[in-house]
């Protein structure tokens, strides 16, 4: 029987859709075969942009009709449903499985089929995080109006961190307040870092439980995990995902008071909010009008990491080296010096060539090394590619897959050949 | 001419006074001698507590009567110059300078004379720390009004920072309302560090211009400094003394948003605020409320720094071990791997050893030592201790002196000679 998947990563103002399809491969072991996908952005500033993707056809188109996910969700899935040249999906009856991507996930580690239950504690971590999961609770319900059989699974970005020590996911605030508001170090990237380590622990021939190393998940957001036989010991991203290093509109890590001096109005409620999501006004500036796109009024990092860019540019990509090297040394200390590998990925890691030349010689102290010629031609290499001079201590770059991983998940998990529609 | 000093070194609710008398040394080069000095503790929780020393005579007492700096103030002068012991302060004209411990120094590098201009500008920049420059203005204005003819000076905590990278400075927010604003990575514990890198420096037969060190204020108020060259290029601190390290009773680092989740009045102004200073209530309970008082219900370090404390006594050690490792680990690579001495001071840098041995333990992959039994003993080994193993890199205790250092940055002034009251 075939089995196709479809995987829903929603963004803040976008959503990307693929579809994926279960196939053995000549040993029997299964794969994952992309469909297609369709990725829609600047949802919340219409007009909304498509990338529609199948093998190598492309198209891209405007599309003035939407303004929300759930809009944005209905246009992906016609779009599958009416594409003749995907065969396998002719109507929506043909999707068995949705993986959802959630932002914050709270004490879930493992990936969740959704019941009432865990639907209703997914909806209310939006308390915590009103700025990431309310989306994908949105499309959580969307997925039950148009595809009531489909069996869905929720997918955590901070699942993947529940194995740091209590120390790290610790702050040094009270901890019954801690505990009844759940205010901890979650991390999140985790479906990312996931991929990695084992896409990256296959390409050393190691297994995953012996795998150490420092990866970077460096995109508009960023963050950087400590990896230890396999598990996540330290991330940069806490509670929410603006503290740790700065990103395209987000801050990173600052002093927890400034704020405060920032603006007199930090605890007011934005623009934003709803009657059931409340975003104070920090919260709105620390997430959307900080990072890059305050420093130099792009968030495009290719425009930063210039080194004939102007000199707003170059403070924003110091200041984010600056912070890239300094958690690197962290994370070695972490690690006790035991790293096989250091990993950039993201769309900055992937792409970016100068950052990471600049980053690599600048923790060159620890070892770490790098091949000018490799580094330069990453991009051609396939989706793992060695660019260091040193067997011991890895420099890598690695085409990570968010989606991908969602859907191995679905596909692989324990509990999903016995469920019937959940909820 | 007998030149007379006293430092002021003002906490939130305490404040150190020591007197220090001019001498030339046997070379012609002139030191610093300690007359005495008093310390008063609990001034915003009566009885307050003395602590008097003078020589190796010592005395202790509760006084009912103070509540506030001034008042603290008055007491310790009288106790100077009522002191028939200390016969070079028999009157207060004795005392020729007094230099002030100011935490947050602006824009200023070098320790200032004090004339009206400076102390206008001192007292505005309370604004951005009310927390803790408020107790020195106030005893800036009690000297003014008990030593009319003393010429002050102002010695900043933050003045040696000022030499960080821009992009080490700032945080990655709009860069117009942090101009406007003076919103930026400051830095604290700079008389310490600047201290520490004088005496080092003479320790280890280097220039303090070719020193590179990682330095540890580790207190009650704890910090960490990347030295290069004798000059700070990054510390822990940042806007305010909250961010960094955590505390006896601040957090360190947590994810800005943190607050918000914590109360809903982060922005009211806390019962503690004046007419002129506003404390929200975030920044009474990031800095008041949080760290190992929080964690554990005590601020004593030595009871928290114990293999058989209890468990919220371990989660509390364990969470600073960790921070001062990473924070090691990133300073490691700021300064290239090129590092003289890893050092600790501060309260718990320079008593608990158990603190030095873990730590040091988890950063051995960095090449620092320890030796046990020198670790043991450091605390009858004079200033400056090596307990490491190595020659190459070392690793120091060294009892860190801010009073010293005010007094002895007002003896060399080069202004002071032709200075009269200036204010």
């Amino acid at each position: 029987m075939t089995v196709i998947i479809i995987s829903i990563n929603a963004g803040s103002s976008s959503l990307k859709t693929t579809l994926f399809i279960e196939e053995d491969d000549a040993a029997g072991n299964k794969n994952l075969r992309r469909l297609g996908s369709a990725e829609i952005s600047a949802i919340n500033q219409p007009p909304a942009k498509l990338k529609y993707k199948r093998g190598s056809y492309k198209d891209t188109a405007e599309l003035g009709q939407i303004h929300d996910h759930t809009g944005a969700f209905e246009h992906a899935l016609n779009a599958f449903v009416t594409d003749s040249e995907i065969p396998e999906v002719s109507k929506k009856e043909d999707i068995q499985y949705a993986c959802h991507r959630v932002v914050q996930g709270g004490r879930f580690r493992e990936d969740q089929l959704l019941t009432k239950e865990t639907f209703d504690i997914i909806n209310k971590l939006s308390d915590l995080a009103p700025l990431h999961n309310a989306a994908a609770v949105s499309l959580m319900l969307a997925c039950h109006r148009h595809l009531p059989k489909v069996i869905n699974v929720a997918c955590f970005d901070s699942g993947f961190h529940q194995t740091m020590p209590d120390y790290v996911k610790s702050y040094a605030i009270d901890q019954k307040i801690a505990e009844q508001k759940g205010l901890r170090k979650y991390g999140f990237h985790g479906l990312s870092y996931k991929y990695m380590t084992r896409r990256i622990a296959r390409h050393l021939g190691k297994p995953e439980s012996e795998l150490n190393m420092i990866a970077l998940h460096l995109g508009s957001g960023a963050s950087a995990c400590a990896i230890k036989n396999g598990e996540s010991i330290d991330t940069t991203m806490g509670l929410t995902p603006v503290s740790g290093l700065p990103g395209g509109t987000r801050t990173g890590d600052i002093d927890p008071s400034l704020v405060f001096h920032y603006t007199s109005d930090a605890s007011a409620l934005s623009p934003n909010s709803t009657k059931d999501l409340h975003i104070s006004t920090a919260e709105e500036i620390l997430n959307k009008q900080s990072g890059w796109k305050a420093l130099t009024g792009t968030t495009d990092f290719s425009k930063i990491a210039d080194p004939n860019a102007p000199d707003t540019h170059k403070l924003a990509f110091n200041i984010f080296v600056d912070r890239v090297v300094g958690y690197i040394g962290n994370y070695y200390v972490k690690l006790g010096g035991n790293v096989d590998a250091l990993v950039f990925a993201g769309g900055i890691g992937e792409k970016s060539v100068y950052l990471r030349e600049v980053v690599t010689q600048k923790v060159s102290c620890l070892g770490f090394t790098l091949d000018h010629e490799k580094n330069q031609n990453a991009a051609e290499g396939g989706d793992v590619v060695d660019i260091g001079s040193s067997d011991k201590q890895r420099t890598l770059v690695c085409e990570t897959d968010e989606d991908y991983e969602m859907a191995w998940n679905t596909a692989m998990h324990p509990q999903r050949a016995t469920s019937s529609t959940l909820w």
